[in-house]
């Protein structure tokens, strides 16, 4: 893991510990997914480019060290849990391309785009159901029950999210309830879980899954920032896409509510230009492709425009930074321990993505 | 249940048993399914239709009786049980209707039609999500890890169905294992847990898995039939979409393998008619709906006479009754009961399915 690098000069124990579970990580995932069948195995090989940071095994595997205090190599069980976390994340980044309709991610093109949306949606299935078969493996089975608890919820996420497209009205609070549940809950939970291995105690346990909670809501926040600002070579995946999906986010969001009613009604005009014609349930044109990039390229920008004049970016960016500075709070449970003194720069970090 | 009345008469007791217990596995699936959400109600609400006649959770409930050799009512846990396989079959539905562009199922739009991929496909995941989650609440953690393997089977079978799609030269064997994997383990599995539940020996498991198995084998050979044959206003949901999705099932397969030269290469030409400017990742321009319709319906008349010409039609009901009478006698290794007889009952009417 490369971006691992960033952190060894700070972290250079923990950080050798982490970067050889990962790899366990890997070949525990891949070992799940292995199948008889050549056709899936060829799919499934696809399926590796979607694993990016693996952030969220980290999390899990750093929370357990640092429930535990020290930065010795995490336990099988462990690893197993840190794998099916990241299996689930990966089905979601399966399902949500084919809902997205995104072409690109991590640079390459997505397994809908390549491949069609049937098969997107089943290799989902395929790999939900594999984590929760790898899930029930584990001795403890109050695990699977959490997971199957915060996984029906990132669904209730991302269904509410749904009902909210094209929805200009969208408020704040509705807002951060959709990225609590689609986003924050398996953060959260792959913290908890990671502290719960290493029998951290019921108080320690929420405070892990809050610290990973407020850090997705950071991270969601940034993600948002990304799609309205970032540059699609840099950030590697489709940009632009909440805006066309009809996505209201938060920079978006603030705009709405503080700008002044002609400049209000000029960026509602705007989105309502954008979203017209493109009927909730149908999928554009493919022939209109080319006119709807260059469209959607023009609304980014004065969107952006839009929202620099409401200094609905700085807002957005604040929220994130107060995000993770009560994450970081959240951490004080736990004793000083290189683990956790990582586990602090990582949430720092989320900060600086790439745009 | 209404077709449960069919049996009322020959087995008046068990019926009455098992007409109860679903009863309660719909008010566990329902308060399951429950959310906090609104939106999340609402669209669970269109769920309810696409419960049919349970043949599922019944087979569960019917084989954990029959493997005590009694009818009294079962207990909470295989309840629960039933309602996890009736909740992991409608799931599959909910996102085949996706995969097939369905519009109707069981008379009344699907939810894709209704609400449109996206929300079928959340829909879907947060069935999937659903029914683990209730599945890690029961007692024996075996039962979960088992579905879980088993469900991953069914993905499996769905994606290797769809690596053969528009294959003309598919082959009996490949057939098979497709509809082993993909219809027939989930009935199996319904059978074999529930007999677990009631402490049935693995032999016996086992037989009451490969029942069930043989049973859908059986079920899916006549719902091929149905999609070629059947009419939509008797079979309830759309139909013809096996030939329009380039899905060869048994009866053309086997048409295709016997028929002379001039009449296979006929056949093939009318598919290859069908198929041809359908893009194997588009959706048909809605704009060509009607057309598209009416040549679906001239095909399917045409591979009806095709399939005549072959005596396909015969030969793929006689592999269905094979398979009935097979799972039949895997029923020999349990004691005789009512619950025995009616399931026996339940696999001859598998034949008798409406077209």
């Amino acid at each position: 893991m490369s971006w691992l690098d960033e952190f060894g000069e700070r972290h250079g124990p923990v950080v050798g510990v982490l970067a050889s579970s990962l790899a366990q990580v890997e070949r525990r995932f891949s070992e799940q997914i292995e199948s008889d069948l050549e056709c899936v195995r060829e799919l499934c090989g696809r399926v590796e480019r979607y694993r990016g940071k693996m952030l969220r095994p980290s999390l899990t595997m750093l929370a357990g060290m640092a429930a535990k205090g020290d930065a010795s190599a995490p336990a099988t069980e462990l690893i197993t849990l840190a794998a099916v976390v990241e299996m689930i994340h990966v089905a979601t980044l399966v399902h949500d391309d084919v809902l997205d309709e995104a072409e690109v991610r991590r640079q390459r093109p997505t397994i809908s785009k390549l491949r069609g949306n049937e098969a997107a949606v089943i290799l989902g299935d395929y790999l939900i159901s594999s984590a929760f078969h790898l899930c029930s493996s584990l001795d403890d089975q109050r695990v699977a029950l959490r997971i199957g608890e915060i996984t029906t919820r990132v669904c209730e996420g991302e269904l509410l999210q749904l009902h909210h497209r094209q929805d200009c009205e969208l408020d704040e609070e509705t807002y951060f309830e959709i990225i609590e549940r689609k986003t924050a809950s398996l953060i959260g939970i792959a913290c908890e879980q990671g502290g719960a291995f290493s029998g951290a105690s019921p108080a320690v346990q929420r405070d892990l899954y809050e610290f990973g909670a407020r850090l997705g809501i950071a991270f969601q926040i940034q993600d948002d920032l990304l799609d309205l600002l970032g540059v699609e070579r840099v950030v590697g995946k489709s940009l632009g896409k909440d805006l066309e999906k009809g996505k209201l986010t938060l920079p978006l969001i603030h705009h709405i509510a503080v700008a002044d009613a002609g400049r209000r009604q000029q960026s509602l005009d705007l989105l309502e230009g954008l979203w017209q014609g493109d009927g909730a349930h149908e999928t554009p044109d493919s022939s209109d492709g080319a006119t709807l990039v260059a469209e959607l390229t023009d609304v980014r920008h004065e969107v952006q425009a839009a929202l620099e004049s409401t200094g609905s970016i700085e807002y957005a960016s604040r929220i994130a930074e107060e995000a993770v500075v009560e994450a970081k709070s959240r951490l004080a449970s736990l004793p000083a321990s290189s683990a956790r003194a990582l586990l602090e720069d990582l949430a720092d970090a989320a900060l600086r993505r790439d745009r």
